[in-house]
């Protein structure tokens, strides 16, 4: 399987990546990459990421390609998806890498309806604090997980190829219905990341916070590091998930009021208990990561 | 300054890597070990981390000593004292390295009061994973932070010995009050872990929890990392420092209902303000750690 064409909307380190890969396997004759940003586009070019640049989407850039792979932001879906509908030759698969993917599928089904069994949900659990073009790496997905959510009307050749572009680059592809994978990802990232963000807000409002921040160390380095994630994107994945979300800040509370009875009560046995049981899950999950 | 002895009761990575770096500056002769555990005390003196090893508090092992330094977990601290109570030498300085200060003071007033000036209640900000003498290692306060805290009935002579090893083998020394010291670790340390434990407590209360960890990635490995210490030392810290706890876990619960409030409304802007305001606090932190 060899594809002519592929463009690329939004050329960062998610997308670039993909089709670094796939350009040393030869898996792809032609990229063609869309980005907002010129700068980038000259770094991907000059990092032969890409072969032809455009900075916006047009018909010469789109209507010959295999696949149209969107790399943006999530919220940049359904304004992409518009401007897509009328250039699409119907032999054309749209894909995206988003991580909240009820929202893709209704993006999809909104704007694309007439593409929409050729319109593939996907999401690579890859990330890192680097982004934009020179952060592309070949070698990105090897050994990593990629989330296919096909829909109720999907076209099972356009999930095929897919699944076939992101296994063949090292991914491990799952499926699962966007439901699901939303409320998998709610719990172990989304949500780490809204509090990771309160405790640092927790600090800022905090009077003595700045200097109480002198003497933080290597645990509060770890524990806040993803504190230090893309405000804009993180707002977008928090109200495309904000029903999983508020679910799991109500439990999180339930999980503080009881460490609070604990302490008050000075119950050293329960505060024992409880630590060891969260101990013990971290470590089996730690070695098996 | 040159101490002739030192006695370490407890000889793990903290006070290990203490004596270790005092031993190659030629800061002390002679190191004796006291500890629980005979497999860690031989490996001890193998890797010539102490000299002699003693597996209780006995006259010989503590009487000649210019120093006493108590590097156990926290909650072994009072029983320390009154076994020591009896043995020292009045020229005897004793230190510790818990990491909670006001009820180090307490079971220095309580079980040695006579010997009351002379202790020194220590903090050094340098932590691991690893514990036991074998993860003990050169050079691992250099350039970390030391914290002491004076008491009101300090002999100034014994917390500037202490401060002078610290500083010699790297350590940046900084004096507050015992309540202080509390109050900062209790937010910057103390509070993240309980968060990080409560947490995966979630995912452990979670049915699908299992399964969902499957999916979590390098945002959850930082995350999580500090729900993988041991829970008797947490325990032992969060009823220390509970007052603190109490109050922290309070204002996490408004940062959530705060959270709460914006995700329910639909608040896209509160959302973004909120996590950029986080955003910008971490990374300034972490460009000047």
């Amino acid at each position: 399987m060899t594809l002519n064409q592929i463009t690329l909307i939004g050329v960062g380190l998610i997308g670039g990546s993909f089709v670094l890969d796939l350009k040393r396997q030869r898996l792809v004759r032609t990229v063609i990459g869309i980005d907002t940003r010129p700068a980038n586009l000259e770094r991907a070019l000059e990092r032969r990421v890409i072969d032809t640049a455009a900075s916006q989407i047009t018909p010469q850039a789109v209507r010959n390609s295999d696949l149209v792979l969107i790399a943006t932001p999530v919220a940049a879906l359904p304004a992409i998806c518009q401007a897509l509908a009328p250039l699409l030759s119907a032999r054309t698969i749209v894909s995206d890498v988003g991580s909240t993917k009820q929202s893709a599928l209704a993006a999809f089904a909104q704007h694309l309806p007439q593409h929409y069994p050729r319109c593939v949900a996907g999401h690579p659990i890859a990330g890192s604090d680097r982004s934009g073009a020179l952060a592309a790496r070949f070698g990105l997905y090897q050994g990593k997980k990629l989330i296919l959510c096909p829909h109720e009307q999907q076209d099972s050749g356009s999930l095929n190829t897919v699944a076939a572009l992101w296994q063949s680059i090292g991914a491990q592809v799952h499926q699962m219905t966007a439901a699901e994978h939303d409320r998998i990802f709610a719990a172990v990232s989304h949500f780490p990341h809204l509090l990771a963000f309160a405790y640092v807000h927790q600090m800022l409002d905090h009077p003595q916070g700045a200097r109480y921040l002198q003497f933080a160390g290597s645990g509060f380095r770890d524990f806040t590091r993803i504190a230090a994630s893309s405000p804009e994107m993180w707002r977008d994945i928090a109200l495309a998930n904000r029903d999983s979300l508020l679910q799991l800040i109500g439990e999180q509370k339930q999980q503080l009021d009881k460490l609070e009875r604990s302490l008050k009560n000075r119950n050293a046995q329960e505060l024992h208990d409880y630590f060891q049981a969260a101990q013990q899950l971290r470590e089996e999950w730690g070695d098996t990561h």
